[in-house]
């Protein structure tokens, strides 16, 4: 019989979807279909293949925005929530994490969708939260430049308390179904919630059941200041870019103790950092891989986003010199603050020209590259995770599908091997496969407070 | 060979989905499911049936607010456009018909999350535009009451003004994926759209590539005097609650030619009547199948429903007597005025008690219902189709999924020996099926024309 020491802590996997991969070129590969993006069978395909690893999840990033230059790669993309609702009936097992906006969203429509999303699923549901930065999202919804960070973050907060409380405004037990006596659901358990905020006034109830989570998971992954009070306040899984082992013990034990100090169970936190593995038979096959991909980067658009990124004119930036010196400070920026600050640091550490600099983004945009031999990739993945550093990853094929399928033919079965991920999903939900609760109904918990007498 | 002349007009079927009927009390009878509004299999097997009769199509109601009683019947929905995506994976062919709100949504992220499913359904997304009639909606979305009835057709005209413009953002050859030359898109064919109006700020373009029919196939089904201009104006197909052959004939001359005047074609806006068939194979089984229904009506829920839906308490309202003569105004109402003056009108008509109108609401909610064999459901539908009544039918069973097995064993195969419906899919869209044009783009027509000399 396994005792508690036998049985060893497990791995968290969540695959970053990313059409042809998360390499900027990797749609100009010979193998590559250009239309991925848009399309349901890669989609597919991506998905089975991650299920059949037995991935925690998988995940997509959005904006709403055209984002980047849609000259220069596969540009536009489904929606999330209408695309993993498609995903749910394409898979059994896996998790399904759409990112929406809490600025360019109204509570009670995502709140719906997020639940819907769950319902349709059996409970894979999970929601990436994010404030969306730029000026060029807020010119689509009525507005001529972004609301400030600080701002976009106070009503990211009280977003996710009139979601949850939309989440619980039916009783798990609400629906009763009784057709002898004509009565669906009892009425005294589904409540308004009445909420009535800076931000949002909303009476509710929601027009849906609790769903089968109750929550959708509730992921992050801004790194800002704010953003780490925010996640420590409202997260269960956390994805973040940490190029260095100590940048990322320095973050989970950071974001760990900002938990414990918001009077929350670290353990109920998953720190998930990204890496981009390029894997070979041989570590001279994986460094030709990755050097392909770098010839085929554009650099004439490159260089644009990465002004954009860095808040700077392009005409300032030259390819075979380093970055300029007199960067605008960070509070200078309401953007994406950290992504920025980590590119600009590694770029003066590592010394690299601008061109460098692009061919290191094009493949992990700030995220962990690695290259290597199956071997390498599982050792690196197990000391960080050994470590201090991470409760798992969030896996970035440089080139999709078959950076997926060289990681989930070559890298999963030695982490199998050794025990520290799954070979069989255990649970059905999500929050099953993240060892996480199901938070409880707090209106249930007020309504049963209310009946004692005082 | 087929001449013009022997090719027949063809019928048009839509299939209304409501979780275990359109009747209030079917959930209550022993076939069904009371969980079927939650479950995708439920409609997974609904959109199965209706496709392998090869309908056009089938459509979800929706609203965003708790609708109704939910002690009284299966109540709150899974999200409309995020069930579509899940039952375009389950199917091939049918269309797949969304409602969503003008005055609840955004115009940036409903016109994407629309033609995300055009996308992932391979053409066979539409839209049924509603204004969301009511304070309840309302009230989730930071207001204290409802926008006036007027004003939330302006919102939805200049909603459509936006709508189309993103939709046009992307030319449909603006896609080159030229691999060689490091090109995905022609940067001159992905264009902002800068609205600027009454309502809404819009820059764009849209983050989504055109959609395989341009626009989703536009659906309104407004039969107020603001609801019949918007439809003139945009509407490719009206959903109506007409119960009499003399009503739909008229509302079916009357739009035709409001949409002439609109400077459109009115063969390219198809007019389908709701229809309630209960289908019995004697009419004796069919009228038991219809009494047996309204027995298992509560009546003193479908009080409190009919007293909401004509705005009047519901103290004022006695089950075994007439409607009260001095019922509120039509223009004092801000909510669904054609269904309300309709059902006062039919019940003062046929002299209908408050018992025997909540009967006959049970069933048809307005709509007409037709008890018979099913011969003479097929003569009826035959005859409104001949005698300028209809161009097809929203078929809406009284009980699913048994309601429409009946309609789809027993109805469509005389219907297609009657050359009036197909027996196979011609086209793969919804706008095929329907035999409307794809949109032109007209951004793409405007660059045109800038690029003329003058």
């Amino acid at each position: 019989m396994a005792t508690r020491d036998q049985v060893r802590r497990q791995l968290h996997l969540n695959l970053f979807l990313h059409d042809t991969g998360h390499h900027e070129a990797s749609w100009r590969l010979p193998e590559s279909d250009p239309h991925a993006h848009l399309s349901l069978e890669a989609h597919q395909h991506l998905a089975r293949v991650a299920e059949a690893a037995r991935f925690d999840s998988l995940f997509l990033a959005d904006s709403p925005v055209l984002w980047g230059d849609p000259g220069r790669r596969p540009s536009g993309k489904i929606e999330p929530t209408v695309l993993l609702a498609a995903l749910a009936v394409s898979t059994s097992r896996i998790g399904l994490i759409a990112t929406a906006s809490t600025s360019y969203n109204e509570p009670f429509n995502l709140a719906r969708r997020l639940a819907s999303v769950d319902h349709l699923s059996g409970g894979r549901a999970g929601w990436n939260i994010v404030t969306t930065a730029g000026d060029a999202a807020a010119r689509n919804f009525g507005l001529d430049e972004q609301p400030l960070h600080r701002s976009r973050y106070e009503r990211a907060d009280e977003f996710l308390q009139v979601a949850t409380r939309l989440w619980d405004s039916w009783s798990d037990d609400a629906v009763v179904a009784d057709k002898e006596a004509g009565v669906h659901a009892l009425r005294e358990r589904v409540r308004s919630i009445d909420h009535r905020g800076r931000f949002f006034k909303v009476d509710g109830p929601l027009n849906l059941a609790r769903s089968p989570q109750g929550y959708p998971l509730l992921v992050q992954a801004g790194s800002s200041e704010d953003g780490k009070e925010f996640a420590a306040q409202w997260a269960e899984a956390i994805f973040t870019a940490q190029p260095t082992l100590e940048e990322s013990q320095q973050f989970y034990a950071d974001i760990k103790r900002r938990v414990a100090a918001a009077g929350r169970n670290p353990e109920h936190v998953l720190v998930l950092p990204g890496i981009v593995p390029v894997i070979g038979e041989t570590e001279a096959e994986a460094r030709e891989l990755d050097a392909e991909l770098d010839r085929l980067i554009a650099p004439q658009y490159a260089v644009v986003q990465l002004a954009r990124t860095l808040g700077v004119d392009a005409g300032r930036l030259q390819l075979d010199r380093p970055l300029p010196a007199d960067l605008p400070d960070e509070d200078a920026i309401e953007g994406a603050k950290s992504r920025r600050t980590l590119i600009v640091e590694w770029a003066r550490r590592e010394r690299l020209t601008v061109r460098e600099l692009i061919g290191k983004l094009g493949g992990g945009r700030g995220h962990r590259t690695f290259t290597g031999t199956p071997v390498q990739v599982a050792d690196s993945i197990q000391h960080y995770f050994e470590n201090g550093a991470a409760d798992g990853f969030n896996i970035m094929p440089a080139v999709l599908p078959s950076g997926l399928e060289a990681f989930t033919r070559h890298v999963v079965p030695i982490l199998q091997e050794r025990g520290l991920f799954r070979t069989e999903y255990a649970g059905s939900t999500l929050r099953e496969h993240y060892g996480l609760p199901r938070p409880e109904n707090r209106l249930d918990v007020l309504a049963v407070e209310n009946r004692r007498p005082a």
